[in-house]
């Protein structure tokens, strides 16, 4: 099996777009080639992770169209779906191509275009992903999210006021980050008085509905360095599933799919979460940043809430996490996002992210779908 | 590189059904199980193939409820559209992971539920998977079909009645698999009677609208005789592309990407198109089974239409084509289509085809999407 290195990123700003899905995750694309100075050479495999084209913009086979798009025929191409988790699938599979020796130059681009209708619907899609016993009984993503945030605050004794400060975090390093959605930096006080959409949960604890497109140029690393001085090698990668039924998890607290991806990932890598200096981690509402820094071993069960308090996952703490502004200022365009945290560390890990910058040299992506129940979890290291 | 056997198949009946997707998914994974005797088993790789759940039934996340209905977590698990190519990219994915080390015991499975809307509904959302430029103008890939028949039958003095001869071998062959969802046979007279869809071709010239799935179970070829007798080595496998607009094609009657992707199909697996035995082509209209047997070097480009009048590509033939029916015959439920030609092949390789079965340790499945501008092509053998 081959190293494999990315060398080169791209991506759209995140919000609004008036252009289509085809058409954003282009402009991510030919961003990406332009990085790695890519543009002439030849691909063999594009892959194009999006959750929702045909219900969102009645658009199919948007893999296919791009590849042609962009020129890059005759790459094999596929459209990868794995709802929140499809950049971190395309990232996977495309990562598998090059180590496998079918790819010597692989193009992963997500993207989703979710502005094109009414918020209520793109609502009922997203909650389409839930089991069908759930689904009938009404049950979305935001009332699953209320009910995991109750439980963890009540079980390991948290204050209501930590979830408010990973969202404020959030937006401070999204205002330093000219491609996320959200530029302004929120306060405490405002977090806690946003509306109510979930009890415990308020408004300023979810991502928002978002267009946008991130790429990333994947290589066998031993090829790396004639496209770029920084390439940034993909050490571990680990995907994983669990119960889709959210009433069946033994712990609704313990995201079991981040458990054993990370396991995966940190195998194949040689690394343990005591290595990881940034991360860029799903924080689809507030809680999910801080269970997800638990089960990825960065803290312990029911203490992650304690490390957002001594500041230790913010820009000069120990373990910066979602420099980039995260789902919840960044922006979520659903298929972009496991794609956008991958180009996030690649870029801190480059020394390109400007005021947001940290000092990095090992980084953590961790993409979920579903409610939890699905994990892509990647390690990225600058290259010696 | 490790190399990849099947060790189990499964299927449902082709036709329509009651059950939703997730629930035929199921059908066709559980056979698929028990075929290979690896119920029991720890599986690491769930790939499901599907063109549309969510505009034919208002489900998605399916990867994830075929993974936590069938208590295979905490298996990877992804969704994989490539339209019609759907299976063809599944398993392309499925090997590469098994080939990679990723993955030792993997589960491919396809299927689709296209009877839950309206034929009209269903044209138009495969519709649109060609090129908004073309969707904008209401071409459809029945009016395409229509253009390349029309092309191919003048250019190379093919008469008329041989895509009738197709599409009567694949009811003939049909009518000798239990799963097929046409089980009658139909004259030469019939098919060239039945309503104009797009001139030349009429209806018997196409596929129809299916619901059905298909599933196969690979490992890695030094552990397949511990869950089988008869395993089947994916010797090769190649996915390539072509235009996504059909009118910047240099020649209409030539599919690139079956070329290509053949090419690195044989390259692999060191056979050439005189090795094949039996081959499951992707017939969505009848002149598509011609133009690949073509493409795929079978015969020369404009003589493959001379090989269906010699009895060549029938059973008795000395490269029986589309033993199981063909999409025309045994149906193309969109996602299951390419799973279902890599099942068909693995039966007929095994010996377990009954009435319809040909002799045969070396065979070929060509899977399409759009309109022939994506293609992925396996070459099976069984293991010696």
């Amino acid at each position: 099996m081959r190293q494999v290195a990315i060398v080169g990123t791209g991506l759209t700003k995140f919000g609004k777009h008036e252009k289509n899905i085809v058409q954003i995750l282009a402009d991510a694309s030919l961003a990406a080639l332009r990085d790695s100075k890519t543009e002439r050479e030849k691909f063999d495999g594009v892959f194009v992770a999006n959750f929702a084209s045909g219900e969102f913009e009645g658009k199919t086979g948007i893999a296919n169209a791009l590849t042609s798009d962009m020129a890059l025929e005759p790459a094999f191409a596929s459209r990868i779906d794995n709802t929140s988790g499809s950049g971190g699938a395309a990232l996977y599979l495309g990562w598998m191509s090059v180590a496998s020796g079918q790819s010597d130059m692989v193009l992963v681009a997500g993207g989703e275009k979710m502005t094109s209708v009414p918020t209520d619907v793109a609502t009922d899609v997203i909650a389409s992903l839930t089991h069908e016993e759930e689904y009938k009984q009404g049950v979305s993503l935001l009332s699953f999210a209320g009910l995991m945030a109750r439980h963890y605050l009540e079980r390991y004794d948290a204050p209501r006021e930590v979830l408010a400060k990973v969202a404020v975090k959030n937006h401070e390093n999204a205002s330093l980050n000219p491609n996320a959605q959200f530029q302004k930096i929120i306060t405490v006080e405002q977090a806690l008085a946003s509306p109510i959409i979930a009890d415990p949960l308020r408004l300023y604890d979810f991502c928002p509905i978002t267009d946008g497109a991130a790429a990333v140029v994947m290589v066998p690393a031993e090829r790396a360095r004639s496209f770029t001085e920084r390439p940034v090698l993909i050490s571990g990668m680990g995907g994983a599933t669990d119960t889709h039924v959210v009433s069946e998890r033994e712990d609704l607290t313990v995201l079991n799919a981040v458990r054993r991806a990370s396991e995966k990932a940190y195998a194949a890598s040689g690394r343990t979460p005591n290595d990881i200096q940034v991360a860029e981690l799903h924080d689809m509402f507030t809680l999910m940043e801080i269970a997800q820094s638990e089960d990825l071993g960065f803290f312990r069960k029911g203490e992650g809430w304690k490390a957002v308090e001594a500041g230790i996952t913010r820009r000069d703490g120990r373990l910066p996490i979602n420099t980039s502004g995260g789902l919840k200022a960044k922006g979520h365009p659903i298929g972009a996002t496991g794609v956008a945290q991958v180009a996030e560390i690649t870029s801190q890990l480059q020394g390109r992210c400007g005021a947001r910058q940290v000092d990095a040299s090992v980084g953590l992506t961790c993409n979920v779908a579903g409610f939890g129940n699905n994990a892509v979890v990647s390690i990225l290291e600058r290259m010696a």
